[in-house]
């Protein structure tokens, strides 16, 4: 029996502009006595990344275009915040019940371009997506092995709501070390019959198990470590494997 | 530090027509030394819950319809199996690619209606989704409940492709014990701002936690116990609440 524990990192203190994530974790996962060990999938939200990074921008500081204040009047949204979600995406794929659903310059779908307005310190201050989350993902887990000399897989983690299904889901959005999709078809199931369809999102679902604890009642809980979860590794892994493009795409 | 244990139920028996899962599912974790506690969350994926309730068909017993048959060319599936498919759905999605996306009687809209061929004994063999998913989780639940004398939620998972990105995921299609949505609207984060739109899918993420030890390489493991998850107590839960209606989705 091979059990998999879903741990909370605590005591991190609130991410700013230039903090070293990959030093921090590593220190607060020790100080809580579950020092990182080889193999751990660390899961990270994304608001810490992009804090991090300096990648958080000021609303006060945005001058709204035309076409952004259109939108917000129609939306009854923050102008500077449209402004700011426009700058994110390439495109938009519908406007409605005040909600704003985009395409980000990745090729994510998901509300606000994924700007996030909560968890961010200062009243008018905004975070945006990571510029290039796997490489934000590469450069944690490259500094993990060089302050504990482990081998981990990072995710970079986003909570995006979805299309047929009501609530939200946290999926990856950046991934190193892991292979973000499982490819199952060829194998056998318990009964000889060939897989023919079984491709397993594993990146989404350790996102989504890392939420029980990152959405926890007890706030400020950016980071989880899964442990205990066998994976394939890869070092030139992309979270762009778990973008489908629209062409290929039967469900809409 | 709240640590959530994924623990896998090894040693179940192949499942057939009129087995008591709640019992076995008892009597498979006391015997690996993880006896059911009070709080668990226990997912079952579907195919075993169709296979207890003797919802499992031959194909050779099936006569497909002219419409079955039309669509088996097209897709190259068996007509049998198409014919199966189309009594589970209420409306086809779309058809390409040879795969069929449907909507199922109960709402879901994900391929082939949800009609299981894996993990099905007898070649010709196939499992559709159980008739009343929520009602199989709450048989199970009180099973659970009159057994180990424990308070349990209950979730029947199923494996979803999705809109928008590559691989599938598992999420619930039958609930019972547990909210299956989290509504944190109103809400303070960590800096004071109020959250607005926050509904957390909690119970499609547990079924996707589930699935990270349901899904490994050991087959034969339809059934994992989630420990350690605080979650709202229902009984008059129901997995309908995690179905979007199509005139409310702005993703598609």
């Amino acid at each position: 029996m091979h059990t998999i524990k879903i741990i909370p990192v605590i005591g991190l203190p609130i991410i700013k502009n230039g903090d070293d994530l990959g030093r921090l974790i590593c220190e607060a996962a020790a100080k809580q006595g579950t020092p990182i060990e080889n193999g751990d999938i660390i899961v990270v939200t994304h608001v810490i990344v992009s804090r991090s990074e300096g990648n958080v921008i000021n609303l006060d500081e945005v001058i709204p275009s035309e076409f952004a204040k259109n939108i917000a009047e129609e939306t009854g949204k923050d102008p500077a915040l449209v402004e700011v979600i426009l700058r994110e995406s390439k495109s938009i794929v519908r406007i409605g019940g005040g909600h704003i659903i985009a395409e980000t310059k990745h090729g994510f779908i998901c509300a606000n371009a994924g700007v996030d307005r909560s968890n961010v310190p200062g009243e008018r201050n905004v975070a945006p997506l990571p510029k290039d989350p796997d490489l934000s993902a590469r450069r944690i887990r490259q500094r993990i092995k060089e302050i504990s000399g482990r081998e981990v897989a990072v995710i970079i983690s986003d909570t995006h709501g979805r299309p047929l299904r009501n609530g939200e889901i946290n999926v990856a959005i950046g991934v190193a070390g892991i292979k973000p999709i499982r490819d199952r078809r060829g194998e056998k199931d318990l009964f000889g019959y060939m897989l023919k369809v079984k491709q397993t999102a594993i990146a989404d679902e350790l996102s989504s198990a890392a939420e029980l604890v990152i959405g926890q009642a007890d706030e400020g809980i950016p980071v989880a470590i899964i442990r205990g979860y066998q994976y394939e590794r890869s070092e030139d892994a992309t979270s762009k494997d778990l973008i489908r493009p629209k062409e290929k795409d039967l469900f809409i």
